[in-house]
């Protein structure tokens, strides 16, 4: 008896037709500052002098609900945003981008459409997809789900100073335009349990439009404020944990984070298309408020002076959500 | 009704607590040049000046079959081997080192136990683990399969020079020490049709030892080599597609790679515990060489003459496995 990989599930030939039009499709997003981009065993570019930062995430169970309602495109988007948001925070300009996709097989999803979509949002995020993996796994997905995980480089000019921040500092955010890619197994669960599915049909597709909406790229907005207004003292990507759960990460010890609940509110119900407010008719707040980014998408810390130029002058655009305040046993504080 | 993440299937505290472990853990990686590890948003290094070079890449569906055997520990070893190796290709020194574990939930595997072993791979290649992510996935793996992925930073001094590669050089190769972490799906449906599971109990322990042992990492090996007799023209890590397929990648425009067949044989069955061998009595020759290193782990192109010098001094530690010739209608020939 003799036995072939193609036999086990593993089909070579068309994994190096595909990585054929990935080249291709990347190829699109390379700066020059790259030397090699998809195809050697591994990506090279000349990076400017400086620090170098670099992060991982991946796109978590939005997968499912994106293939349930065959809507996998803004997928990519999402995995670039993720990650390069998660570099903004370290005040880094994001610089290269590799990803992973394991599938099942490679019937299981349109693998070019997924590249596209991450393409895309590199070009956005001013970011060339330079390498990645593909990789085949028969018997480890179940009906036909997918792994996507991204990773970023990036440089970072100055880094944030946690330890200037000081008490009437002021915390602003930019708002977001929906859950981004957290906190999906629950939005899953409420699907399933018919929650969050409306009869009204128009209703429906309104909310599947916003939940699977691409997560929103911060960089050239906060490269903008930090051209005009000078980097923030730190920052912060709203993703899982919350407002709570990432902006402790970058509050001193012994100072709280005042967060004024109403500017959440506020930002709950003018953006996102309210999304936020829709959820907490089934989730406790208490829970919401650790999982969703509640409207606020990406946070910066300002002195307080400054803080009210950027208001004035990017009215609509940046909101105040709150304040350094003397230790309150808490970093974060919401009321 | 009231519906909460943990019910949803996603831990946010224990994943908290794990966090907190991995930071202990990794920390005993961290090299000089990182200003922050496992913790913010993004790591932090300072690289000196140079190239950058960066790479990605999973373990595949050796995770099932050590699963199956209960011996996942091996496979954050492998994990950093697949890519150490790839940066090594590009001549490069691998430096930072991140890691993404998707779990169905966070019961499924000792967490703290894979990140220990990409640890020890990281101390083993002189690399920094400097973050990653921790996704748990409901509803996205088949009987509690996960997936390790990987993604390293390196920096390079001399970048590979194909262009200079010309006939008569001499393919030198590192022998494995077995198939890494390729063809598993391949390996995994021998075992299930019992071919490579002898009755013997304990011919098939050492069977799944061979099978189950990490990947070599070849970066102190190389450096070495380096040091003592400077870089390769250029070098390729054989991993998925095996020897046609990894040194066709750095084979230049209408020249071909002979390579010596009874050098593989030879390999194959003095190396890797003769594992090679063994599988090749179920899988046709051809399927063996696309789909395995057949004993040749990582191969390095170097002028005859110091090729020679190189063989005498590194006697049983590197072998010659065929030389540069005039195109003969293929990059690589084997025969």
């Amino acid at each position: 008896m003799e036995i072939s990989y193609k036999s086990a599930g593993v089909d070579i030939d068309k994994a190096d037709a595909i990585k054929e039009n990935i080249k291709k499709i990347a190829s699109g997003t390379l700066k020059s500052i790259v030397i090699h981009g998809v195809g050697p065993f591994a990506a090279v570019a000349k990076l400017p002098a400086g620090f170098i930062v670099a992060t991982c995430d991946g796109v978590g169970t939005k997968i499912a609900i994106a293939q349930e309602f065959n809507r996998i495109e803004g997928l990519g988007y999402d995995l670039v945003a993720m990650n390069v948001n998660d570099i903004l925070a370290m005040h880094g300009k994001p610089l290269l981008f590799l990803d992973y996709i394991g599938v099942p097989n490679l019937e299981t999803i349109n693998i070019e459409k997924l590249i596209s979509s991450i393409a895309s949002a590199c070009i956005e995020a001013d970011c060339s997809l330079v390498g990645g993996e593909t990789a085949q796994m028969p018997g480890f997905y179940e009906k036909n789900r997918f792994e996507l995980v991204g990773f970023c480089i990036g440089i970072v000019k100055k880094l944030p100073q946690k330890n200037k921040i000081s008490e009437g500092d002021v915390i602003l955010a930019f708002p977001s335009n929906g859950p981004h890619s957290n906190g999906y197994s629950l939005i899953r669960k409420l699907i399933e349990e018919k929650l969050i599915n409306p009869e009204d049909r128009l209703k429906r597709d309104k909310l599947i439009d916003v939940i699977l909406r691409p997560t929103r790229i911060y960089v050239n907005d906060f490269f903008e404020i930090v051209k005009e207004f000078g980097y923030p003292k730190a920052s912060a990507n709203i993703t899982g944990g919350g407002i709570p759960g990432n902006l402790s990460r970058i509050i001193p010890e012994k100072m709280t984070a005042a967060i004024d609940k109403k500017s959440l509110e506020y930002l709950s119900e003018n953006f996102a298309d309210g999304i936020f407010s829709h959820i907490s008719r089934f989730v406790p707040e208490k829970e919401m408020i650790k999982v969703f980014n509640m409207g606020a998408g990406f946070v910066m810390i300002y002195p307080k002076k400054k803080a009210q130029i950027i208001l004035e002058k990017m009215k609509g655009k940046v909101f105040k959500i709150g304040s350094i305040e003397k230790w309150r046993e808490e970093k974060v504080v919401i009321e």
